[in-house]
């Protein structure tokens, strides 16, 4: 099974698709999970979470009380917590819900302490071994993590770019058959080696490192008709 | 002197004031410097720049002519390098300009692994110690970095809420004074406290830690008429 998790990120950055992508997932049975006011956003698009997981807090108690009587699975989190949102989120989905794969939307922009929340919140002990099923998506980039060892990073339609991002200390990283090679490189702070490309004719290259936890983000230019801002709902 | 850094994020993140804050920076004789994209969008404002850095492949080959006839002190990055484009323009603006503050905006959005380079550049060693010195400034986020030691985080008008964000390995994080205290926080690994708050009738809280670099997020949520997206020039 997959996860499909709606997070309370300024909606401008959505994947143009993403209506349809959580409606079909939906029809398919997958699970959705509304995080916060990404719960509402799911309402609104007409898709019924089969989970919500949040304090709730940037919602109206009717907004609340109406979202209750709709969702099975409600878990609420504490403001005074030692998990966030996002991490008690991954924690249920990955651990009780034993799901294969959680893409994360609506995790990016506005706010930068919420972005960080989420970008980081596989680095928790509780959540760490279940980092490599998780992507966080919006409009440009496409996040994945990978925990030591040797990898294939694959390229996909549509993304120019890659950045190798060591999220913290990290020893050994390399990175062959790209356009920037990196040899064991070992640094106690993180770093991301940016801009990086595929070659040509090559769907994939490789990422190897020892210890740490790399997140390869597949990013993208905004052409300039993806630049149109969708109008609010 | 002052020193008002422009990079190539989204203008759509851009304080609302900015060309208002360029313009009359420049009046006072402040150091504006253009790095990538962002040297074109001080020409576009009709902020003459006095530094620009950068590989600048985003730009054609006319653009740059017109620019590099106009802006005194243009130093080239190689995309094979040591130092990311916002380390240089950090360094030589800190150490050889020897700035007593850097303000940096277009450092956020679109695509995330610049982003991170952004966030991420003041960790080098190169630049560490000018850390203290440097500001990231988006239309919802303002961005501080402290180095160990006991430290006031100030309030600011408009600003709800506040994180704190380990970047790297820490010791003993402590914030007092605050909404949501923390007390001997160490970990290994990144961490946020987010959606923090100060305390009414009290202008700041108190920060400490012995080991890491922490950034402060001071933010605010997008009140709706925030929200309208600035035309394209």
């Amino acid at each position: 099974m997959k996860a499909y998790a709606l997070l309370g990120g300024p909606k401008e950055l959505w994947p143009q698709n993403l209506p349809f992508v959580l409606t079909e997932a939906k029809r398919q049975g997958q699970l959705i999970v509304g995080v916060d006011r990404g719960l509402l956003y799911l309402s609104e698009l007409g898709v019924r979470a089969d989970l919500g997981v949040g304090d709730f807090d940037s919602l109206k108690p009717a907004e609340l009380a109406d979202l209750e009587l709709k969702i099975s699975d409600m878990r609420y989190s504490n403001p005074v917590k030692d998990l966030t949102d996002s991490e008690l989120m991954a924690r249920i989905v990955l651990r009780d819900y034993a799901a294969d794969q959680l893409l994360v939307f609506g995790a990016t922009g506005g706010r930068l302490d919420h972005f960080l929340v989420n970008l980081w919140q596989l680095l928790s002990p509780a959540v760490l071994p279940y980092a490599p099923r998780v992507k966080l998506i919006d409009r440009q980039n496409e996040i994945e993590f990978f925990l030591p060892g040797k990898h294939q990073i694959k390229a996909k339609a549509h993304y120019s770019y890659f950045g190798v991002a060591s999220l913290m200390a990290v020893d050994n990283l390399s990175i062959t058959g790209a356009r920037y090679q990196l040899h064991h490189f070992s640094a106690a702070y993180p770093r991301v080696f940016s801009s990086n490309e595929f070659l040509a004719g090559k769907p994939f290259c490789h990422l190897s490192f020892a210890r740490g936890v790399v997140a390869v983000i597949l990013a993208k230019d905004l052409k300039r008709f993806d630049n149109v801002t969708p109008k609010e709902n």
